[in-house]
């Protein structure tokens, strides 16, 4: 390749990873150097720019730590989060969102229908729903991982006067699928906007703002798990999510109830809201399939 | 964008940048997300990748501090860098090639023929050429910074038993754009290895070895600057270099002399290596037009 040119240079890189023993990382990394370097081409991107980008990616790096990844926030800001969770959403499978850097994976085992509401401020919110088979079959003893801020819209890493399980939990469907869970109406919240992703966010005239939401991991044996989120209807941010990690079907209705009668059913103080949503999982072959 | 799909999510993405200030950073930062998108579309990136590419941006991250940027070894190993010195090049001018992460700005400024030859070992070689612009017309007293290897494949920086300015310099060219430098044979050197870059070439198969180069940047008042390397047609990796710095234009003649004559006339030892080199620079003018 002493005569790299302009015309060449991207066929030369592509191929230089040829002799991998991986024909898929091979595949992979050809296609990034295509489609990178068409980017550098269409924009006919400067030294300046190009070394703007990389003190960009320098200062994620430095930024980036077991605590917080900016990395993946770049991601999520710039939709390609969302795009890899919709490119690998099984036809008729609950749609992926953002697994967010705050999950645990040790939370508490509770009994089905327990109460997260404990000492937390905030409107009471019973969940509620099934975990089903893609083609409808009820999954029994499915593994719910779930988890969400606090009123203030931190999560307990995030705010000392949590304890550290606060408003996260792991439970079990019953054998009809069903699942419930008492909790609070998350607060929604900024992306932090204190780094580069912040300046990145502030140079398009972007917010930082998420709407509230709720997470979950949904796994079950023989089928391909979900991380998502769910997201409330009525949250002003519902049409700008910073992290782009709003879908149609994972938008629900907090429905008001103000019955003493329905509360009691649920063991939840009265006024309250009832949300129901449903997840269908992938078996696992069909989708090694697809 | 609460409709978010994996058929709109590039667009919303791209438009979401919209309210830039700047016009320039918005055509870029869309066709960053295009291209990128693009990529995660044809490879159906999975998540275990997408994880993967993000994990290797950290540790990129991570092991980059001011000595070692291992974000701009990336660039060169898949070939960006070269695209982006290609991209830059104006017709007629000297091309451009990796200014590599061993430039001091404060190199000793010496007379036009000096010599950096020292207590180096390695053979001697007297480089000379003249600075021109891309019409033709000498350029007097352009500024000509100069780095090289000893003959180990190290920089000082590297290297404990050189002097911090070993092997490099600043010069000026004479009133016929003229210049002369006399030093030892650079040696080749692989770039780093022992990081995340090293384990991507592994994985391709690549080895990380560069050929042998001398390092240049040439300026004057009223031009466009050259970054740029000269190359060694003999050295064994000319046709290979795993930074894709060379360019035929850039491969030179190392012509072996032995004549007493000639190395008195140069004042160096015989035998010794003539190279010829001129330099071509773009008027920042017409640059500015291109």
């Amino acid at each position: 390749m002493r005569n790299l040119t302009e015309a060449n240079v991207t066929e030369m890189a592509a191929r230089s990873f040829a002799e991998s023993k991986s024909d898929r990382f091979e595949f992979v990394i050809a296609n990034l150097i295509k489609h990178l370097h068409a980017f550098a081409r269409e924009v006919k991107l400067t030294h300046e720019e190009w070394n703007t980008g990389l003190q960009f990616l320098t200062d994620v790096g430095h930024i980036t730590d077991g605590r917080r990844n900016e990395f993946v926030l770049t991601s999520d800001i710039l939709g390609l989060s969302a795009l890899v969770d919709l490119l690998n959403t099984a036809p008729g499978a609950t749609q992926g969102s953002a697994l967010g850097p705050f999950h645990e994976a040790d939370a508490p085992l509770l009994e089905n229908g327990a109460s997260l509401v404990r000492n937390n401020e905030g409107e009471h919110v019973v969940i509620r729903g099934r975990v089903l088979s893609v083609d409808g079959q009820p999954i029994a003893g499915a593994l719910m991982d779930f988890w969400q801020t606090a009123k203030n819209g931190l999560y307990p890493q995030q705010d000392s006067d949590q304890a550290p399980d606060n408003l996260r939990c792991r439970i079990r469907t019953d054998s009809d699928g069903s699942y419930c869970l008492k909790t609070i109406k998350p607060g929604g919240y900024p992306v932090p906007y204190d780094g580069p992703v912040g300046a990145l966010l502030r140079a398009g005239g972007r917010h930082a703002w998420r709407p509230a939401h709720f997470h979950w991991i949904v796994s079950a044996d023989g089928f391909q798990p979900v991380v998502t989120e769910v997201f409330n209807a009525e949250d002003p941010y519902i049409e700008g999510d910073a992290a782009f990690g709003v879908r149609e079907s994972l938008v629900i209705q907090f429905t008001h109830k103000d019955s003493q009668e329905e509360a009691a059913r649920f063991a939840v103080t009265n006024p309250f809201f009832l949300v129901n949503f449903d997840f269908h999982l992938q078996p696992l072959a069909s989708a090694h399939k697809s």
